[in-house]
């Protein structure tokens, strides 16, 4: 089962070029769950002082992919430049994040698949952001 | 108990001035609350099939305002562009969900109240956006 | 605006006796955004090695409250069972958040604050599931 | 990348048997993405009507999936009634879906894929409870 297999059921078109879409969904899906291990091992680590700026921007990364996963799931009677400014939106705080992971990539390992996690949802926020762009 | 007297027992600063933190976190609340409750409401209506649009729109700006709220409530170590993102997009939000509620704010009465929360929403994103501008 | 207002505009009635219903739907909104302050403080201090099964609680707790708050919120067609579900586990969540933040109360304000909100929602979860019973 | 790669670079042991709990908050993940698939494709057919019921199920799932999912991703200084306590509530809800979503699953595809789906996500939560459960 996937999220794509049940988007072709819905009655109305998709908001945007499917495969996009639904590589968007997925990976903001991703995002969420590995920020929120990542925040979590952090905690866990010996040198969690230093890691304190990380969490905080894992904890706000999994509440904005929440967050676009969900509108981005939606689309009935869409507006589309609120699903838009939700893509967008995502791709920074995503940055942001993996920005701050690759800093602790070389000490702990949670951290450099946190970042790549991060690099994919914002490519993915990316290809969407250009799939739904106005003509 | 409010957020304002827990913000004020945090170790570090708050990201923005704290009177429009806390409005901007607190109405964020509110409008989650109010765009959940209106949606279903219109689900229960006799003329749901008018109102899709706006129980679509409302479950968007509800999942946005929950990620924003939380997103401002944490101060440690900001990255105020990742905290401004979140506030500008959340506006966006708010103000698709009270131009399509106003539509209906005549014949529904949960419409006519969620759309004067989203404009209360879309005021206090607004004013916490210039109160995190750059010097 | 309160929750109150838009749900005695709500075409269904109430799940459960009104006040004690808008009194958990506030003190889970109150809870939400108190245990994400914590959590964010709590990594904030000094000792934040000793604050890490806080910070866990506090993070389980608001995602446990944000998700009984929404589900609270609908009144169409509800189905009991589950509405009683998710209040019970929340007063579970909330009780054992409330009792790892009595610990760090004596040096640690948000920590009495965070503590003494759970408790209320504890409270206010008791009375709606006594609301919620069978006959 | 999955959560099980980075579960398996988390500083302390998983809460249960690293499968199952991979299982659950996989299946938790899939789970609300249908849901809230769902709920959105109901609210644009034509018998919406008659869907109400299933809209409202289908997000009150989503809702206790995402709760659940997180508070199970989380690995750092577990409370096990906490956690025991998520995902039996998790499975109530998403066996409520279930029966909802298959009364309607001869005339709407997607209903029964997100049936199909809860009964799925039920099977991983009951055995998770299971791995879970005191010896």
């Amino acid at each position: 089962m996937s999220v794509e297999d049940i988007l072709k059921t819905h009655p109305r078109p998709p908001i945007a070029d499917l495969a996009a879409l639904v590589r968007c969904i997925d990976e903001c899906g991703e995002c969420e769950a590995t920020c929120t291990v990542c925040a979590d091992a952090s905690s866990a680590e010996d040198d969690v002082r230093t890691m304190v700026r990380s969490i905080s921007l894992c904890l706000d990364c999994a509440d904005a992919c929440d967050a676009t996963r969900r509108i981005l799931s939606r689309q009935t009677d869409p507006d589309l430049t609120v699903k838009r400014t939700a893509v967008e939106a995502c791709l920074v705080l995503c940055r942001a994040c993996a920005e701050e992971c690759e800093r602790h990539a070389q000490h702990h390992e949670h951290c450099r698949l946190c970042a790549e996690e991060c690099r994919r949802c914002e490519r993915a926020c990316q290809d969407l952001v250009s799939a739904l762009a106005p003509a």
